[in-house]
């Protein structure tokens, strides 16, 4: 069996229904790659797209799906409430089952040559495909967003890692990078009130003395809900029922009620089933006692 | 692939564990056969084998499973708080994905026959391998159970479908079936009040205006525990969420918590994701969002 990776591009587009799925159509038509989920935010005006493939499909996948956004989306006229500085902002390769970080970080490699070959956007590397300790840290790469990296993009510390140090007109720049696993989920709020979203975000992350191993950031969405957004890292040492437990509780504590909760992209199956035996009491549910 | 089947044997014997251990040990060791699971309970005095395998597997190891029992089970001194009538007291057999119902049935006869040539157990056919409507019942069978039939064996409505009209001295007689998958979901209690769980078990089940597709009974546990052992047969209408959640609110109002809950044997993966969607808030999850 081939090696797989994950791919999940952000585009920052995430309004026009058609335009997004012309875009996830246009990946999910090479070969090799399925498209497993695609989920948009409007007021964010950015969506997300969960791609599987083999380490060819995912990389041509992306370099596709990036060539339709930057037909489609102009940084210049671009509102909305998530930070972003490329049409198509991050593009992260992970490493499935039997696939390994070094062969992720090539893809990544791979990839940010193709966007400036065949459409001139430079690109930055990320996370594992970071070429100096600075760039590990998406936020640091994508500081002062589209409009500060404008100027800032010549700077010495600021140039990309492949193309020349200017963005492309209306696309931007790309962070590109190769990482481990994560689950993303979310935690929608029945309430207006983005204070509390945030509030809980910092109460459950680990950078503010939360969970080790999750990321997480408070926003308003329409309908008067808000969401506390997050990444689990540690996929194993973060059961998703105990963070689901913990933002109810703290909701809770203001009135508030869990609307709903998103799972982005791909999870794995035990800790689906970990979930699953902490509501139902049992003790676990081993891989054994499921029939497919 | 060869078809699978589940062959969920249930013998006399909950109390001994070295014994319990030993006849399992002998049904895990057939060729083309898996133990996914075994459960004892000391008050019922009685164990319950889920066995996995291809057709000839899974008939092999009852048969084995069956020889061990008769040796170390004797009926006239067995007791215990579950309704029995055989030393290995009932054997279905479940055609899993891509085996038919027809095949289960005629690995019945198999077994059965096997039971008598091998020990001169007589057995009983029912549910889907009843030989007469009155027989599908598993409880129209054991009607009396082993003291029962020991006289009643000899009546002609009563007679065994194989073997001649007697019971086996120790081992009394089999009930030997084929049926539908179905999920053996426990709910325990933390009380000592037995009717607690009787008027809850009444509450759930089909027969007495509960939920379509669940049978249920209420039973006493050692440590102060009471249980509502139930089997949920129509798995796709009763989500194992819906029915947790009606016996917290009905020991509830009791004042009564939710010790724990088992699973016995196999329960299939949609109705544990269907179950986690429940408790996250998730709309659902998809199986194209589960890595393995």
């Amino acid at each position: 069996m081939p090696k797989l990776f994950e791919c999940v591009p952000n585009i920052s587009e995430g309004q026009r229904a058609e335009v997004i799925a012309q875009i996830g159509a246009l990946a999910a038509a090479t070969p090799d790659v399925t498209l497993i989920d695609t989920q948009s935010d409007p007021s964010h005006n950015r969506s997300v797209f969960t791609l599987v493939g083999t380490g060819d499909g995912v990389v041509e996948a992306a370099l596709r799906l990036a060539g339709a956004a930057v037909q489609h989306i102009d940084l210049r006229t671009h509102r909305g409430e998530h930070p972003r500085m490329g049409a198509v902002d991050v593009i992260p390769f992970i490493p499935l089952d039997g696939a390994s970080m070094d062969e992720a970080v090539l893809l990544a490699r791979r990839c940010a040559q193709g966007l400036w070959e065949r459409y001139r956007i430079p690109s930055y590397f990320y996370e594992a495909a970071a070429t100096r300790p600075e760039r590990r840290d998406l936020s640091a790469v994508r500081k002062g967003q589209f409009e500060g990296l404008l100027a800032a993009v010549a700077e010495p510390g600021r140039q990309p890692d492949v193309g020349e140090p200017a963005l492309h007109p209306s696309a931007g720049a790309v962070a590109v990078g190769a990482r481990d696993f994560l689950i993303a989920f979310n935690v929608n709020l029945a309430t207006a009130d983005v204070k509390l979203a945030e509030r809980i975000a910092v109460a459950v992350r680990a950078r503010s003395g939360g969970f080790i191993g999750i990321k997480a950031l408070g926003f308003s969405l329409p309908d008067n809900l808000v969401q506390v957004s997050m990444n689990v890292v540690d996929v194993k040492a973060i059961p998703l029922y105990r963070v689901t437990e913990l933002i109810r509780r703290e909701a809770a504590s203001a009135g508030v009620a869990i609307a709903g909760c998103e799972l982005v992209g791909l999870a794995p199956l035990d800790a689906l089933l970990e979930s699953a035996a902490y509501y139902l009491h049992l003790d676990q549910i081993p891989r054994t006692q499921v029939t497919w």
